[in-house]
């Protein structure tokens, strides 16, 4: 019983309208294991880094419990690095810099340990990494979560297509729900997307919230309205490390709790953008996010019966 | 015991991706008072035509038991027209024409019957429109909604901060309610706007849902995913109508009642987009109302017990 996250583990340099960082331990995998951590025990990681990723770079992944053998750590390499700036919506940026680095050639090893995990999740990679993950996973794990985005649709599509065949969970934003899917109502996309292989697909909204769909039905969820947002790096990866953590906790896969989990997702993105980079995803207590679940249940709870 | 509604009764004409129409009967206080016919008998409208306006037009208003006694018929004038094009996206539109006509002079005259109404939507006009009816009636009303728009903010902002001090609802979009407060934060922006008057603030977001904010507290409605978006024109002002209509029925003011108010003002624009101009809102049944709201409650329950 285990949840495998493959995805990057990074350094980031971030400027937003509140401030700038130089170089702050990001990647997917960070942010979704931070997340997932604190709603499931067994986490396990798949990513490579460059040996200028120190023990408290590594320390900030290990100190929630992560395992992590399974992040090589490549001699002479240089840690894949991300930067760039928000705009004042907080919506848009631009991409400063992107170094791919050992990235490059990530070559996703899984440890013997880590095999028969239950619980999948494919981080924002290229189709090709996310195909080899699950050709050498000796078993079919019960759910396989798939993050990608408008980067592997623009050069990728084929490889995109045929990973998308084996996965059940599909996660992407409502642009590129519609560049995926040619329509731009999002009800038609969905259809379209849930043909192309995912049972379920969420569409993250952002500040919007998120809606699920699958097993014939939808559900949208709420983002929580926050006075400041510091820094969105990583809340699309602490919303899907949210969501498959509190599938890999209840164990039963079905829309019920498929609609609990993307509350946990929000929930997660909720904190992960109150601070930069993974600062407030490193110490939450479980009251923190018992509070917040609640604030999302009084956030959107009505009550008509008439 | 009645509901007044103050606006526009206009001819539209209309472009979208699915079709065009030349002229069709539209206004704001048309849509509200038809979404609110729904849920709420005795609904009277204040506006002006031209003589142009005739008896079919406005059995269109007539024909849902609204009372139109306070609707003044200019003669040798032309009814305000407005004709817009709309996107492929259906978010944005581009105005093509605007001709005031007899609404340019208008100089609403609240009937004697209509005097003593509890419940009262200021629809979209300028502020100075908005605070002569304020002026005109002789009580009061139990709860008072104004609709207004960027374009007011933008020509008659003084007017404007002055109605906001006599109105207990302000209904406005995401982009209004940063530029009314500065704020980009739309937690920030309805601090600010919640102590410019209104108690409780509506914040519309189209496709995304709506925010409501008040008895410091906040709620958020979600927009039914839909297929198809045929035009978009009257959804805020069909919002409004649901939104007053549903208060006016229960007759208790309270956050519990305003939520629910939310969601049938969500309901009856959904119908509205459904269909070109008013041609949806003039054939409801009781069931297809019931079926949408059941249709919300489905798209956002959840049930988080841990």
């Amino acid at each position: 019983m285990s949840l495998l996250i493959v995805g990057s583990v990074a350094f980031d340099a971030i400027e937003t309208p509140f401030g700038k960082i130089d170089k702050i331990v990001g990647g997917a995998a960070t942010f979704a294991g931070l997340a997932a951590s604190y709603l499931y025990n067994h986490v396990n990681l798949v990513s490579v880094v460059g040996d200028d990723f120190g023990p408290d770079d590594m320390s900030i992944i290990t100190s929630r419990g992560i395992n992590t053998d399974g992040i090589e750590v490549m001699k002479g390499g240089k840690s894949f690095f991300w930067s760039g700036r928000y705009h004042n919506d907080m919506n848009s940026r631009d991409t400063l810099v992107t170094e791919l680095n050992v990235l490059a050639d990530f070559d996703p090893k899984i440890p013997a340990s880590y095999q028969n995990c239950d619980y999948l999740l494919l981080g924002n990679l290229t189709p090709i990494v996310q195909i080899a993950t699950l050709d050498r996973l000796d078993m079919k794990p019960k759910l396989v979560v798939l993050d990608t985005m408008n980067f592997w649709m623009d050069i990728a599509l084929g490889d995109l297509k045929k990973v998308l065949r084996r996965v059940d969970v599909l996660t992407i934003n409502d642009a590129e729900a519609r560049q995926l899917s040619g329509e731009y109502s999002l009800v038609k996309a969905a259809e379209i997307i849930l043909q192309m292989g995912p049972k379920y697909l969420i569409i993250k909204k952002g500040e919007h919230g998120a809606l699920l769909f699958g097993d014939g039905q939808v559900f949208s969820a709420p983002a929580l309205p926050l006075a400041d947002v510091y820094d969105p790096t990583g809340a699309g990866d602490s919303f899907a490390g949210g969501f498959i953590g509190y599938l890999a906790k209840v164990k039963t896969i079905n829309f019920t709790n498929m609609k609990n989990a993307v509350i946990y997702g929000s929930a997660l993105a909720s904190f992960c953008v109150e601070r930069f980079g993974t600062e407030k995803l490193q110490n939450l207590t479980s009251d923190d996010i018992r509070n917040r679940i609640s604030q999302f249940i009084r956030l959107s709870k009505f009550d008509i019966n008439d």
